[in-house]
């Protein structure tokens, strides 16, 4: 079972820094915050210079100081372990905690997350000030919870110090046991890399390393993190049991969902929608802002309920990049309420005020340097009296979904690298995500793990995994059986051809899953350089022109059970068979030869009998997000606005607006940014 | 009072190497020289392994012989001090004297400019160097003058290795004295950066430093420099004080006013106009090699009066970069004018003759390397009759100007890191120094200094200090004085938020001026990425569509005397005033809520009342610069056409061309490349 | 005389790696093979982990199982030294035979090709390896040569480790003698660069280094690739004299010429046209995978019948780079034609199956993972049974060429960092290689070198010559006589200004050539950034808007018998001389002053009278490659189609085609992708 908040009512939360601040403003800010409803802070993961001034010397009275000050204006505190930031006389004296680039250069102090995980001395050092934190502000009254570290492997999600390297060698022990499994499972054969001495192992050294190298790297990495994670979480755990744990952040090589499941109470997740206007380039069709969706959906995915720690409050910016404009007014509200349509209980912003100093004086808070009134101080203040109205209804409610995009670590992480599927995965959720949110089908991200069930599967009609290259036979099995009890499975190119290894597999494509898809691969190509996808022949499906994108496989139908739905339209596998569909059971299992591209997923949500819900008496325009938040006693649509035009709503039963309270019907008009929650 | 040379006429030099040559060579150099009217050569100054070929071996016969038949010939020497070129057998034996990247790594041996400047041991072998070098010349008849170094802070203008780390702990305790004082104004509070022991601290070591550190560390670098220079030019006063001390170039981090300030008799510059073919992407509107008169103008600044140590005078190139074209026929001489409409007196070439070795073959000298007769020293010797004819008349005049564009140290270091105003400088700078041009309305590049008077502002009518975030309330009150008494002054956005340290105040924008200005910024936000900029509406004084580019800030009158000029006309803050205009006392300050864009200036010039100098009896096309030299007792209008197309002129009053002698009037064809200097 | 490979047949090999695969795979594999008609297997070269799995203890009994398998399906065996890839024991006790980047840098264990040529260990330990298993293999029946390590240079052709340093200057003690020698020939005056001990000297370690030490840098690497070689080669003869010797590759920084006369019996090339679809934006008129020709032509001129050791039978790719496309159907087989057009007569298919583990899982062999049948295995099966018909006929027979695009080892190392006249060569010779394909007028690719007689180059009707900026007396000599007997020389921009130092010779423009040519060249200019060509005035032989590209030199004719045969026609030159021609005893002598472009070729084409080869009787489409291969008893026209669209021929008398034994007439439709050999 998922871990998730326990909330009673939505809550709202800011992060605040007062060794940033002259101590006699604390009190007019918290004064302020209470004015505005917001009811916990977040606070002290960057301090341990301020804490352990010098090595074994500890002072704790500040926050101390802080927190009591809080306590009195009724104020909550999360406090964040200060690990991601080892003060300059720990790195001064072991420069081997630093983490190091591939070719071993120490990455220096001077930034933040320049240790490694792996160091002894960094451990011990963590656990030191980490119990010595947990000792003197466990019984404050004003603390409710504890963020260990803040966003494991942001900035850099790869090590490579010596102890790493150590690190490594042990991880690899354990799991391989002799040098000869190993060798096999990384095909060391190859290019005579033969490993005859544990000491000759290290993490990759160059450029294109061995790929099962590279693959069980990621997959230490994760581990190496939830290790080191779990010595914190055990201190606290021991020390304030009252007190529940997370973390918050959403980077590479780590499996969150292990981390969670093991160590945390939830999981917590840092929204900056506005990432979404610095890089324009990547995809002219890009949902923007709006793509925040799909980030805050994998979260869901590890806690249905859950912490947003560092919610945008203004434009973001170190001093020397990350350059983005102002939210325009309404997007802070907007962004909000999308994470809280997503899952979150409880929402912090980032933060109170700009900081004066530093890397991230651009990384505005909601009041400026200068503290004076501003519209993002209004904005926040109007979401405190919402929620403050509609936060004991919403909160402990779950995001409903009837349609999965499915993803796991495995493939996720050997596609990183590996460019013959990796792109293919991105290509594919990205056009399936767009597609169901335009076409307003609400949809999970789902993460199939070792232990996933049947019944984690069959709460979906429809299941999207679409270039899973590594598959075991047991996960085919799984999967058979949740087409046969009625499922609808899509799989895509490059499917099912690596073991866990990474090796390829010595069967014909689509591996394990050849069978259920009644199908085999004859030819194929990537698509690349000069080469030119086909175009795609689907009995007018799909608008003329429509490419098979990225990789063409001609597919060689195996079984007369399963029918060629589409077919190649030009090159040289001109009417080969493309696009096949097997009804197995009660269900049925697609293969495209290709990724998937927005006109095919069209073509196939048309075939499909997966509705809006709530169609029959809402239409909402494709620009506005639809989902909805239910318990077993009441359910929430929410209606969110990206646009900076109006959209116009078709309401055909008299319903009740929950911000306003008014009962709305008929076409009512939505404002740029704006944002409607309907009580179901 | 700035330093200038000292010139009795224009003189023409050029650049020798003669241990470059077979001796044979230099006797039929020199006389060429001569009769080119040549009269001052420069050497010596990358010829350190040739005058102390093994550590403590001194050589200094060759160039006394070389400089015996130069003063047969009547040439003058100019002496560079050798001290840019290390040799092989001193970096070899100290490899602490090079320079490091920014991980430490050394700069080996190779190219040039390898040192650091802070190395004990590199200074002393400089002095030792200096000193026999001075006093094995210093009573040579032919010498005339020093040239330290070559191009300070060229190629490189960082510095990293461990005595440069030691010389930067050295300066912060000079300027910090405690711990406690550096920890406040690097901020070092945000991410536990606090230092507790002097041997923690580093020059930066990391991508995105501490941006008040990565301040400092260019300051750090300009003093180093001087200090470095320091040491010679007290060696050249101590035993050649009849001799002037310069020293040549215009590069990153560095102070060259204090260098010339506290060392030098005047500054000198290296102008390569070609250099603007090259880098056809940056700029589409560029001014090509016009805009060599911007950096011309900064010179100017420093020394009204000055001298081109390097002046174009063929192709420039490396063997493997920098690959420039033929100069076009009439350039040469064309930029030699801008050289000296802008203050040069002393104007020498670089070099006699194309080198046949090394890296910089394809840095054309006067000759090629066959030494044949060709264009370019046809071109020299034009100029050379010419200064014969009009150097008396022109030599000590000077550049007028009624307009200046000011910025500081201060804020060029912080911005080229500070993406949030750094950009803006350059635009607004660019957008001004263009019009001011395209109008013939000479303009300085006035700096801002610490010694900076009201006398030295209260000479200009107009003065633009665009973006200068870094403010005083010492600044402001000096501005304000300014307007009081008549001026005229030029905000832009990002004014003022910042302190020296380069923390943000906790003071409305724009901080310490908004008073003088009457407003404050409500409302702000960065073009950047997929943010737009507002259009402006200026009823109808701009073009239709006329963006305000790069930041939009929403102004707030806040005084009845500040009158809004011009407002947003797109954008969420449509009608919110844009552009600002107070009157105080007998001057008026304008401040514009974005950066500078040509339209703008364009507008605000017509409101002004500048006019092109002598416009009531000369019309001048666009494409040609105007500019006036005088002295008390006389005047002359330079006439300069960039274009490969001729330039209709009209002289509506009868007046002597200096170049011709003749006397011209009504239409006057300037030919492509032409230049023309009237008496006044 | 050229060495070439000595074949009865034409004959298809296949790599083989036995060490990657079940051995209950192994018969069914060679079996297969034997019914494609493949003979030859080569196999090893990676092996070296294998064959020495710890430090002096071997096991050679693998491969003499598997070649006693081969040796039972008549499969004959070509052993590769293992030398590319040292095992990981090997760089993990000894470092020092790793290769470095320029920073010094050791370059780790983890890819293939990551030692020196230098270290004497590793060179010892290649010895004892190579000694072993030479010693165990040697009698084997079924072995019938030897590969020495693989490709050569390929992936890195620079070599930074401290041995490499230190070999180099045992190369230049050898080379200069003394210092002084050394200075004067890399011109270490210039920059103070002087060197006063050996130990000072290094391979360059800067960027923009001294160019005339990266130049006898790259003489250096190249000397010692052979001296790596020439180890085993010596090995290899005396243990198995009945062996032939050869390597595989065409790699930069490596005299192949010298390699392969010194130490091999032929030179094999590695052959994969499918590269030309993954740069596409190089060139928008590329040649694509007929431009292998040209590589092709440039392995003739080293050996006229040589092996292809890895000829292209699928898509290459590695996991993370490398992406190609697949073949498209005819592909392969036509690609095999063209190498053996050009001289091939043993080729070898990369690889029998794609590997399922390491870097290459993308690098297609013929057989896919899964082992099933498919159009790659038909396609190879097709050519094995037509070299069972054609090819006693084909081997040994030799291609013609009456036109030779000539270069040399001096300018293309030079070219490689002199932007001044290094793109020139590659633009010029990509003109007029294309040219004379389009107009079917078959060319070689001829390398000068010391030993080049009059007679090696009065082959040949025409020699183009186009950039030797690098130019001796002797070679001037050579080429007058070259023109006196009655060829016709084409120079280019740029010709013969340095001497083989790389330094600039004090001589009037084009040097040695200047009398020959009866030119000199007066101005010049780089056409660079915004530099523009100027345009090509030929009496209407070039299209209007013709440009001279890439450097433009103003010629000056110096003798009554140069005639001028083009002018520019704009620029500030227009009017002046760019193209002359000079008749010299029985032949002429053209100088260009600018680099060839396709229209200029075209141009010279149609005034020179060589014609296409049986173009009297045979009309071929421009798509489609036309070349010959004779003996003196025998002549065979191919004719390749590079088009995915039918080529139509007009064939004027009944000729018979050699693979369908059928006679062919008239018009003759090629279907894409087709090849058709003719019998003269």
């Amino acid at each position: 079972m998922a871990k998730s908040i326990q909330m009673d009512e939505l809550t709202l939360g800011v992060c605040y820094y007062p060794e940033h601040w002259p101590e006699e403003l604390w009190e007019d800010d918290f004064h302020r915050m209470q004015e505005m409803n917001i009811s916990v802070i977040r606070m002290a993961e960057f301090a341990w210079a301020m804490l352990e001034p010098e090595e074994g010397v500890f002072d704790f009275s500040f926050f101390t100081r802080v927190m009591d000050l809080a306590h009195q204006y009724g104020l909550k505190v999360i406090l964040g372990t200060p690990t991601a930031t080892p003060p300059a006389w720990l790195t001064h004296k072991y420069p081997e905690v630093l983490n190091a680039h591939q070719n071993g250069e120490l990455i220096k102090h001077g930034m933040r997350r320049h240790y490694n995980y792996s160091s002894p001395k960094y451990r011990e050092l963590c656990e030191i000030i980490v119990r010595n934190m947990v000792s003197a502000y466990k019984d404050h009254p004003a603390v409710i919870g504890w963020q260990i570290d803040n966003e494991f492997n942001c900035e850099k999600n790869v090590f490579y110090a010596e102890a790493d390297h150590a690190a490594f060698r042990v991880w690899l022990r354990q799991k391989y046991e002799t040098l000869d499994n190993l060798n096999k499972a990384w095909g060391t054969v190859f290019w005579s890399q033969t490993y005859t001495a544990w000491e000759q192992l290290h993490l990759s050294q160059t450029e294109s390393p061995n790929p099962h190298l590279a693959l069980d790297e990621k997959r230490f990495i994760s581990d190496n993190v939830i290790s080191f994670a779990k010595l914190q979480a055990d201190i606290i755990r021991e020390l304030a049991p009252q007190h529940w744990v997370t973390t918050n952040g959403l980077f590479g090589h780590l499996d969150s969902h292990e981390l969670t499941d093991e160590l945390l109470d939830f999981f917590s997740y840092d929204s900056y929608p506005q990432f979404s206007t610095i890089f324009p380039g990547n995809d002219e069709n890009s949902l923007k802002d709006r793509g925040w969706s799909m980030s805050l959906s994998k979260v869901r995915s590890i806690s249905p309920n859950f912490c947003v720690m560092e919610q945008q409050s203004g434009p973001g910016g170190w001093v020397d990049r990350i350059e983005m404009g102002s939210p325009r007014p309404g997007q802070i509200r907007l962004w909000s309420y999308q994470s809280v349509l997503h899952g979150t209980d409880l929402l912090v912003y980032f933060r109170w005020r700009t900081a004066t100093m530093g890397t991230e004086i651009y990384w505005h808070g909601i009041n400026d340097y200068h503290n004076r009134p501003n519209r993002r101080v209004r904005e926040v203040a109007q979401v405190g009296g919402e929620f403050a109205k509609i936060g004991a209804l919403i909160a402990g409610t779950k995001y409903q979904a009837e349609v999965a995009i499915m993803q796991d670590y495995d493939n996720l992480w050997d596609g990183e690298m590996d460019k013959w599927h990796g792109p293919l995965q991105w290509q594919s959720k990205g056009s399936w995500y767009k597609q169901l949110q335009y076409r307003h089908i609400p949809a999970d991200l789902l993460t199939l793990r070792s232990n996933t069930t049947l019944e984690d599967l069959s709460k979906y009609k429809v299941i999207v995994y679409p270039h899973a290259a590594i598959m075991t036979d047991e996960t085919a099995e799984l999967l058979t059986r949740y087409v046969e009890q009625g499922g609808k499975l899509f799989f895509g190119a490059r499917t099912g051809y690596k073991n866990p290894t990474g090796q390829c597999y010595m069967r014909p494509f689509p591996g394990p899953v050849a069978e259920l898809c009644g199908i085999t691969v004859e030819d194929f190509t990537l698509i690349k350089g000069t080469i030119q996808p086909a175009e795609l022949n689907w009995e007018g499906r799909v608008p003329s022109g429509t490419k098979a994108v990225a990789f063409n496989e001609v597919l060689n139908v195996q079984n007369s059970e399963a029918e060629v739905v589409a077919h190649y339209a030009s090159e040289y596998y001109k009417g080969e068979p493309a696009l096949t569909r097997r009804t197995v059971g009660k269900g049925e299992v697609w293969y495209y030869g290709a990724a998937y591209s927005e006109p095919v997923v069209d073509a196939i949500l048309d075939e499909l009998s997966i509705a809006t819900p709530i169609a029959d008496w809402l239409e909402v325009p494709a620009a506005v997000e639809l989902g909805i938040r239910s318990s077993e006693d009441a359910s929430y649509a929410f209606l969110l606005n990206y646009s900076d035009q109006p959209a116009a709503l078709q309401v055909k039963r008299a319903t009740k607006e929950l911000l306003t309270g008014a009962t709305i019907e008929n076409e009512v008009e939505m404002p740029a940014y704006g944002v409607i929650i309907l009580e179901l």
